[in-house]
């Protein structure tokens, strides 16, 4: 028995001797993990704390955990650059990866005060509202709260939406040219219902974008987005000069 | 009564309403909200539910609650830019803020796998390993956690830390020019070693980056670095082009 096991609560001893495991790679991605019964088992530790052990496992990212089969290893992160404005299917495609859409919903609704604000119209007029969630190799990775400005919207909203991303509808359908975009990068925690899109759990950390997309010659903003990235899931790598 | 609050658990209509009287501004940052018994009076629930509201409202960034004495309005985001490499201090004064920080650790260590690897050194070969507080107007804002090659890291840390920032020692003390930077950008939650440096509740989100700074003229890494920021605090605003 490991000497410091007496002054470290069961569920960080557990813990810890799982995360060895996986961080030396003696289970590896998709490997199933000892079950819960087994665990028990094996540290002499009741149910709630192998769970309290799993569950950390799994907001760190480690652990995908599967309700009536078990504990699988995840996979290692997608880790997109962040160096100048690319969508998520051309990210993907840069990593090797088969991007796809589930489109959730499309309505025209009254701004609300942020989108209003990003997108340089007033609160309350039309601006077409899409949700989709974005899936690599069938993980979903981000959930994409989108609200276009009206007149584009609707055009868009015609579209394809499950196999066609927004980027190269406006380019290389209707010639519309992107400058760039703005972001403000947050961390946050899952609420119910990007939980559930994103298949996490509620509280689960989430990396969040609001992006603001905008076209030439005026750099006008056409498009704004909260993008909801499952964090143990999907991180940024970005380079900067002095 | 509004007509939704009958579908809606209590804990969101209080959430809801407290939301919505900050945003309108009948709340300003600094005020006080209602006390939990108020608040029990006002809406005839629990204490458990008041507690479910305020503490959400906390998670989200928009209060604070400050055991013993109430809750209050939290001050608005601090959003630095992430265009080219900056310090913290570079950082806040450029928004018009007094940064300060508080030195927690200096000690050398073997260097933990990950330093090793974005520092191109063997694993537990020594690196000199910095925990700093970094504070804009007493706020805590960043934990950094830094660790520096050897040779440049048992200078900096006889320098005094509080009050001089890694880079402008590096620069103006040292003439060693730095080159730019390399980010990994995650979302995660605090445990209790960093919810504990920043105020914050264990399983708060953060905003965390990784980065490894690089001097001229080859991009040598020298300092590798976990800057955990407070999310309800700090996010960070970026522009890319098309």
């Amino acid at each position: 028995m490991n000497a410091r096991q007496g002054e470290r609560p069961m569920h960080a001893v557990v813990r810890a001797e799982l995360h060895q495991s996986i961080r030396e790679g003696r289970f590896r991605p998709g490997d199933q993990v000892p079950t819960e019964p087994q665990l028990m088992e094996r540290f002499g530790v009741s149910r709630t704390t192998v769970r309290r052990a799993l569950r950390d496992l799994e907001t760190q990212g480690l652990i995908v955990r599967q309700p009536g089969r078990g504990s699988f290893v995840a996979q290692p992160q997608v880790e997109p650059r962040l160096d100048r404005l690319t969508g998520f299917v051309e990210d993907m495609e840069a990593l090797g990866l088969h991007a796809s859409a589930s489109v959730e919903l499309i309505e025209t609704v009254p701004a609300p005060e942020r989108a209003a604000d990003a997108l340089r119209c007033e609160p309350g007029e039309s601006v077409v509202h899409i949700e989709r969630v974005r899936l690599a190799n069938e993980t979903p990775l981000s959930f994409d709260d989108s609200y276009f400005v009206a007149d584009l919207g609707q055009r868009v909203a015609r579209e394809n939406l499950r196999d066609e991303p927004f980027y190269s509808i406006l380019e290389e359908k209707y010639g519309v040219a992107l400058a760039g975009a703005d972001y403000v990068v947050r961390a946050t925690v899952a609420d119910e219902r990007v939980a559930d899109h994103l298949q996490i759990a509620p509280g689960d950390p989430v990396l969040l974008m609001e992006r603001t997309s905008c076209i030439r010659p005026d750099r006008a903003p056409v498009l704004f987005e909260y993008l909801h990235f499952a964090a143990a899931r999907v991180s940024y790598r970005l380079s900067l000069d002095r």
